[in-house]
């Protein structure tokens, strides 16, 4: 009880530390602003109808990088720049095909997507049978004799009962990521992967994987989840049955790319930098709207409406487009080395990389006095939906900085639908709301002016 | 300071007297059983693509009064029954025509809906100026000699800077509702109405609107928001520019329908009721998925859960799908007085209108001690992102049990896109998240749990 009091009684100091009225009307200017006049959406939607898909290496990420560039210039920023990095050139190929061959059922196409990084299978395909697994402790008691020479089905579904998906995905995304390695640990000569979706849908989930040094690379797909259960279903069947995979996928060259940035001078500390953004790359198969096209949009927006409002922060903010997020985190890594090799002082970082939802909150990963400084303005900030504070977290581009001891953010946004799109065909403009996003926008744009304003020490 | 402190302790002796740990057992039960078992969504996706819409009076609302019924008994509740009620029989109507006509951009044809309960034009159609006004103070300024004769254009847009969607609603719905009685008075020969929408659409959204005693009663239509905007820039160019409008919409004699009520009945207190509820006849452009196909079978799916965790409750718990919300709220009212005839006993009714989307919390009307009650569970319901319950607010069908005392509670989802589909053809079972909807079914059946287990006195 004692302690409740004491956590009562500094949070009200701590309010009544801000001048909570102006603090207020400063805010609900912001969201005025971009539910009103907000640009978020209407960026949005050329990012995703007009430039589309932008895989890293690929012609979309490139002109994703200009289209960002143009943008902010367009709109006044202080000053905007590219940071070159070079990027993983992964391409899908033309074709990918699938079937269920030789079942009791008779043959079957079932849809599945190489997973990002996956060596294909070339022209002659893979056909062999299936052992399916749930986790690699049942591979590891199946043991080479029962999967040499046989295809890995990797079964295990994201667990609907976690009430925040990502921690299902959490939860399931092993398989994805180290499945092809650990199947092939054993002779396995593909993996397919239960697709991390939240429900049962016809279409695949991509995603990263990566191969363990010094084992064989296997091809490895993502199959539907729909379909990820049939298989299970006709396996019980008939554990005889065999697959054909037949994919393209190929990793070429690194290929030239960059970072965009745009920033608005601080006008009192202007060597103090405070981050936000979003990964500018996306996976291929769709138009990256939720991922992570919002969170770019939303970045660019949070500058814009400072701007709008003839706010002058005090600290320097940058919206920072990262590239190559998805598969090889390249330009984070490039940002903050950078960030060090430059003697720049970062303050804060914030992303934005769960979609263009309606908010939640920030998670947060920093010293426990930073993160009571920013629980202190909930006051402020949860008649706007921002309600949770207490995660820890921040995102992946920015995670880099936040190992150089930066106080990093994610923003919070509802994550009932994120896995219904990520890294699919699903993931286009027409999935977004207009509000949810712009609201988003506004929560970030909130945190820092109120980080601009009081600083995080 | 003393007050907080005084409510901090308050909260924590009442947290402590339930037994907290059995609770967040059975919560989490509930949510589980929600999420990786429920029936909602299915529920959902019959009474929308195989029953359809339901205005009142209608077949489709005839049919989705068999189907809660079968559906019910299907789930093996104790007992299931009909209500009779008579409720309004309005009919859109096969055509509904509108035209800008010699404006200087030529003709143009524009959505509109005929709003619900208006007459229509006949076959000879209307064609008049128009005139246009933001509020009743504008039309009253303008008066009989610049009102006679046309067409009152009502063009005050839902204000975008409310967070909450329903605020924004409140503040522009009565255009709708009483615009056409009020242009009546000063001799308008028809309204046209803004959609209320909280976007810029192609489609109108309809609703009803009622006439004042003693005024001519005149057509009245919605325009989508996209027309309305396009109508104020031409009336802008040319405020002679003419209007043209033919609708056969039509009021026939009340018919016959029904509320379908589903019990389990209380162990201990069976005397004792507690409703859930939903509206079972909706608009007829569409298929009421959100509007108020989510609240009738996340009523349904309340008990059903109950069911399949054997739970038994203390109270009797009624799953109620009112009949005709929308255009006469005749359901909730032969809900209430026959409650009242037959001494029932009812210790809360919660509704759920407000779409099927991701949980916030819970409105409620009812004693302070009462809402006090509540509160004090937050802590069991946070998680499951129930965190707001501190709007005041009751559902429109239980407003008549709450005017005879009853403690009445609204679930409260994320109100950001309710608004888009509202009342209009886009209100399909594909705008619908599962997880979102099972969440709410989750909720609602936690709060029934702790009001059984705990009463609200």
């Amino acid at each position: 009880m004692k302690g409740f009091l004491v956590v009562a009684l500094v949070s009200m100091i701590s309010i009544q530390a801000v001048s909570q009225n102006s603090d207020e009307a400063q805010i609900k200017k912001i969201f005025d602003t971009a539910l009103s006049d907000g640009q978020s959406y209407e960026m949005l939607k050329y990012l995703t109808t007009n430039v589309g898909q932008r895989l890293s290496g690929s012609a979309g990420a490139a002109a994703g990088v200009e289209w960002s560039r143009e943008k902010m210039k367009s709109y006044g920023f202080d000053s905007v720049w590219l940071q070159p990095v070079m990027v993983p050139h992964w391409v899908r190929g033309e074709k990918e095909i699938a079937r269920i061959v030789n079942s009791k059922m008779g043959n079957m196409d079932v849809n599945i997507c190489s997973l990002g990084g996956s060596v294909g299978t070339g022209p002659g395909g893979i056909n062999a049978q299936v052992v399916e697994v749930k986790n690699f402790e049942e591979l590891k008691a199946l043991g080479t004799k029962n999967v040499q020479g046989k295809i890995v089905f990797f079964s295990r579904p994201m667990d609907p009962t976690h009430v925040d998906t990502f921690e299902a995905y959490g939860g399931a995304v092993d398989q994805r990521g180290a499945g092809a390695s650990e199947a092939a640990k054993y002779g396995a000569v593909a993996a397919v992967v239960r697709s991390m979706g939240s429900n049962l849908e016809d279409y695949p989930h991509t995603g990263g994987m990566h191969y363990a040094p010094g084992i064989k690379k296997i091809p490895s797909v993502a199959i539907s989840t729909l379909h990820a259960e049939l298989l299970s279903k006709l396996l019980k069947q008939d554990n005889g049955l065999r697959f054909y995979l037949e994919t393209y996928s190929e990793t070429f060259e690194d290929a030239p790319s960059f970072n965009v940035i745009g920033e608005l001078k601080g006008t009192e500390r202007p060597e103090e930098i405070i981050v936000v953004g979003g990964h500018l790359d996306s996976w291929d198969l769709a138009q990256g709207a939720h991922d992570d096209g919002a969170g770019c949009v939303q970045s660019i927006e949070v500058l814009r409406i400072f701007k709008s409002l003839g706010y002058k922060p005090k600290r320097t903010i940058r919206a920072v487009m990262f590239m190559n997020e998805e598969n090889g985190l390249r330009g984070g890594a490039k940002y903050a080395e950078l960030a060090l090799q430059n003697k720049e002082k970062h303050i804060a970082a914030i992303e934005s990389d769960r979609g263009g939802f309606t908010p939640r909150g920030f998670t947060m990963t920093a010293p426990q006095k930073v993160k009571d400084k920013v629980k202190s303005w909930k006051p402020l900030l949860e008649s706007y939906g921002l309600t949770d504070f207490d995660q820890e977290g921040g995102g992946a581009d920015i995670g880099p900085l936040g190992e150089q001891g930066v106080p990093v953010m994610e923003f919070l946004p509802d994550s009932q639908r994120y896995f219904s799109y990520h890294h699919t065909e699903q993931d286009t403009f027409d999935k977004v709301d207009k509000r949810e996003l712009e609201l988003g926008a506004a929560s970030m744009a909130a945190m820092v002016y109120l980080i601009d304003r009081y600083g995080l020490k």
